[in-house]
């Protein structure tokens, strides 16, 4: 670790640098956790001492984040002794168990798992959505929504101050990274047997097969091939043929908006997208919406880019959209046939919005907090 | 040209071959036509003679149907002549001259264009939904759908002959062969370039830089990358800012269906797959219907099979549905929130029952009123 900054206690008796939190990022060695590193290496660096967190096999990993190198700890509870926030970015049953050790430790935690984002005593937080809802966490616990819901929730909840929304039909077209590197791996594994390959995709299980020749029977994240393919399971399998991913994005929709009798229809899809998860969107609202004054209400949201002029090849796609902070959403169009309804396309990183930069923003609310 | 059949004069004059009426295929050497050729070698053969029909430049080409090579002939008024039956599958503008001239000439048009699917004198036929309208026909010619509509026709016309459709929300995932060839060429073309290169797609125009930088500025029948990407684009851009694709699912759906006031949005999106079109609907009825009663409806239907156990791992997929005649449905839901209305994943080759299936199926209606 090299600084230049010297760590100092400030007159809470804590080992604060510069007077500014400490912060632990838990699972810095992940997909979620490396865009993490480049995020709060590019943003205002409100922070004393950031904290690196993996499993042990992860431990000693030297990690680069604010131009300075850092060391992996091992997950304990003593690692977290002297933060003021820590972020998760684990499974849901690390979260469960780790989340209330953080707390206890003196933290707040705030955690991008499933673990927590439905409990009535932990906030669900968009900052530009219902940022103020962080203030109020029984739990210590603030919970970051899930990155397919994330996508539209800027948008959605720029159109909700105004029209109030009623209604919501979405199908999606999710990135190989929402299953982690171990997703991006595969798809490029499988681009990789099919791209030389003219003549696969024309015969049913031609693609499979090539791809099982390849690679072997070997674990996939994904329950069929993904390249020249889309496949319509995200998530595990809950009653009535529904999968956790669709009831996460009409139960999170819900509760960030704060709509608890919104009717919300899903349909996850994955897609053979490296990452950036896009949502077809059909929006219904309480009162009459034109596309002009809704593109006008979107350009005004500070988090919210609109690409949205198709004559002119304006349009939003994931391979353009990557990397970026905003939502993008474009190809706005008036129902035809369904009274104060909006058609829409939105794009947004999963790993950043989706996921890292939320994580962030929701952190840097809590730092405000800690300085104030 | 090979048989050991001969061609004799039948009672009314015409030339056909064992008295079976006369098919000319115009548009074979395209992507569909291909597929043709090879439907009406496995199915049973209704037909006399096939005159196999393209333009000018590929005249003389020899193309293998039924087992036998037939030479292509020029698209010449002439060629009809004899004719019984004239599919087309070639652009709006060809069809729009060319299929009067073969009915003048004697031969009742099927036409796979869009040039005449929504004039009020030409049926648009699906055969398992509204076959009975083929023999309606005041201008002789019979229109065959566009191949996104055709994709959940035979399921949606088997659960509205029970339930009574009202509304559909839809949202496309359609293959680069949509296209025709080219849309195939040029996806390939695209994989090649980015399959080794790991690492792409985490930028924001990145992908659009590797596939310039290696395939120059060619043009392209997608209007952005289709690797690594979605397109929420297909069709051309009419007023409101639909596209002429997704105005199609709504007009076209509304006729074959045989309901004019049916309330249709939908957001049509290219997707790297060769071959098959795939389809999140939300479809809403009039009476109340639930997942069994529409599975059983649907697995009656002739042309539908039912792919729908997630828990066993059985949904549909492209790459799964893929060179064969049904339509595949899966992912039957009941729509938590909404009254009479079921949520469903829709697969089926556009070429085939979205193309060069459905237009023999007509062509076998009119060879049985031929023959009757």
């Amino acid at each position: 670790m090299s600084t230049q900054e010297s760590t100092v206690s400030d007159q809470n008796g804590t080992g604060r640098r510069n007077g500014k939190p400490t912060l632990a990022v838990v699972g810095a060695t992940g997909a979620v956790g490396s865009v993490m590193l480049g995020i709060l290496t590019e943003r205002e660096d409100v922070w004393g001492e950031i904290r690196l967190v993996a499993s042990a096999r992860s431990a000693g990993k030297v990690l680069r984040v604010r131009g300075e190198d850092v060391v992996v700890q091992a997950l304990t509870p003593e690692v977290f002794d002297g933060v003021d926030v820590a972020m998760f970015d684990v499974p849901d049953e690390v979260s469960a168990e780790w989340a209330p050790i953080a707390v206890e430790r003196g933290a707040v935690a705030v955690d991008n798992s499933g673990a927590f984002r439905m409990d009535p005593d932990v906030p669900l937080v968009v900052p530009e959505v219902n940022g103020e809802q962080a203030r109020n966490r029984p739990k210590g616990i603030i919970s970051n929504p899930n990155c397919t819901t994330l996508t539209m929730m800027d948008a959605l909840g720029a159109l909700h101050a105004r029209w109030r929304l009623t209604e919501l039909v979405v199908a999606s077209y999710q990135a190989a990274s929402g299953a982690g590197q171990p997703g991006v791996d595969r798809l490029y594994d499988e681009l990789e047997v099919v791209a030389g390959n003219r003549g696969l995709g024309q015969r049913a299980g031609d693609v499979a097969e090539a791809v099982a020749a390849k690679l072997g029977d070997g674990p996939s994240p994904f329950p069929a091939p993904l390249a020249l393919n889309v496949v319509p399971v995200a998530g595990s399998v809950k009653d009535g043929g529904w999968t956790s991913e669709e009831l996460k994005v009409r139960n999170e929709s819900r509760k960030i908006l704060g709509i608890p009798d919104l009717r919300v229809s899903a349909t996850c899809v994955r897609v053979p997208v490296q990452t950036t998860h896009s949502l077809a969107v059909h929006a219904t609202f309480a009162e009459e919406i034109t596309v002009e004054e809704a593109r006008a209400a979107l350009e005004a949201a500070p988090s919210v880019e609109v690409l949205d002029d198709l004559a002119a090849g304006v349009f939003p796609t994931p391979a353009g959209t990557v990397g970026g902070d905003p939502t993008v959403v474009g190809r706005l169009r008036q129902a035809l046939d369904f009274p104060n309804t909006l058609d829409l396309f939105v794009c947004g990183d999963n790993l950043r919005k989706g996921a890292a930069l939320n994580t962030a923003q929701i952190a840097e609310l809590l730092a405000a907090e800690f300085t104030a």
